[in-house]
């Protein structure tokens, strides 16, 4: 376990470490903010999963959640979300696959599947690595969200996992990668044609199969270019209206894709988790 | 005048716009944030100038600066730090000289005085191109602040523009640019060898020689490892004690040199000149 940096904000401390991963067989890097509240004894924990073309960096550059995360006494871990390094197979041309596209799933098919499990990195390596640091996290009390690919991340990690995430979220999410243009060529080639193999990571068809969350909370910006194609959150509604989730999904007028539209919602997601793990 | 980008944020807008600067003779980028207040009349505006290395982008993405913009009804102008483009004079490997450090003032030397007239570019050209981006601004109502270089910068175009600017305020700025070894180059070769010339571009000399502003704040981490070379506000602190300015000087303990200090107290700068503006 290497820190990388080290530095105070809003009162608490931003880190950045980097440890081997036996998942992804390969150096990952992850960043976790810890609140002052931790100086008095371990705080809840909030993961929050990036989207495509992201790393750790991009929320903790411009994710504006710090303040906030102060304010209510929350840890933010943000993983990175594909493994990483010259020996990883990528398609270099391609943003929707490979590095920086790990899609939070268990690769099945090779020459992915040695690398390119985030799943397990995520829901094994990561907890055991953060305690491994000795931050003053309790780990009895985590919730997860995340963005685009990474609120697809949450969904599906919290749907198959129930009870271990106190309360789940996300902003602008792909809630049916499946049938999604922009990922069924990464699901292809990540777990075979066999499309079954794919439902375990879809949240809508995971509820389709019975997979249930308490509630949810969403948040979509109506100008997302990825919108219509991508997106579909009316598909996660239907979803969530058959199955009885109570989902609350703002759409929220004019806003895009970006951290420019993550940043102003930021602060509504950190208080609703906070309630929720206090 | 070319609009770069404009995306929704905090209920208001964050622009990018370009054009021809005659001072630069290249093109120049700005960033203005408006936020939603200005849908009911021009909104008063404060200026945030970066430091080295830095272009319009590093604190639209890392400031924080959106979400108490939107709530105190300020305007938010980010312009670059020089001049850009192949017909400009630089040195690659230096940090501290040429592209991404122009240090806010008109060279006198060539090859540098054809394009580094960051200064005139800020008083005369910026504003003008502020009207033309049609926005609702009120430019009779702006402030100024700024990072490191971009404090310097706000406290030299202050001090020698009395009354342009309703407050000013800084974080971690270079106080005394013609004593430190990291601008003393700078200033040499944008200015000659002739040091009388350098006073002007210097905040505790331009004090010395009788400048005046009503008070000032500013904010410096206790852990930049800048402070003791290239910052010193003590220096700061002796020239406004001697002039009678009132100096707020916050020294914060633990933090260092980067956005995650400046994002930590900039929604206090920010109601600062609010106040001020009101």
């Amino acid at each position: 376990m290497k820190q990388l940096s080290a530095a105070k904000s809003f009162d608490g401390v931003q880190y950045v470490f980097q440890h081997a991963s036996d998942a992804c067989k390969c150096d990952m890097t992850f960043a976790v903010y810890v609140p002052p509240q931790a100086a008095s004894g371990p705080v809840p924990a909030l993961w929050y999963l990036s989207g495509l073309t992201c790393t750790h960096q991009n929320v903790m550059d411009k994710g504006e959640y710090r303040r906030m995360a102060a304010e209510l006494g929350l840890a933010v871990v943000c993983p990175d979300v594909s493994p990483r390094g010259d020996d990883v197979p990528d398609e270099k041309d391609n943003w929707r696959f490979g590095k920086g596209a790990g899609f939070y799933l268990d690769a099945t098919q090779q020459p992915y599947a040695t690398h390119y499990n985030m799943r397990r990195y995520l829901l094994d390596e990561l907890p055991a690595a953060l305690k491994e640091t000795g931050l003053a996290l309790d780990l009895t009390r985590q919730s997860i969200t995340g963005h685009s690919m990474g609120g697809h991340g949450a969904l599906t990690l919290a749907l198959t996992n129930p009870g271990r995430f106190r309360s789940v979220s996300a902003f602008a999410p792909i809630v049916q990668p499946s049938t999604a243009d922009w990922s069924r060529p990464a699901f292809e080639k990540y777990l075979g044609k066999d499309e079954a193999a794919w439902r375990r990571h879809d949240a809508t068809l995971l509820i389709a199969d019975g997979a249930r969350l308490p509630e949810l909370l969403v948040d979509q910006g109506t100008a997302d270019p990825f919108l219509h194609d991508g997106l579909r959150p009316w598909l996660l509604h239907e979803a969530c209206k058959k199955a009885g989730i109570a989902l609350t999904l703002n759409m929220r007028e004019g806003y895009d894709h970006s951290y420019l539209f993550i940043s102003t919602f930021m602060d509504d997601h950190l208080r609703w988790h906070a309630e929720r793990l206090a």
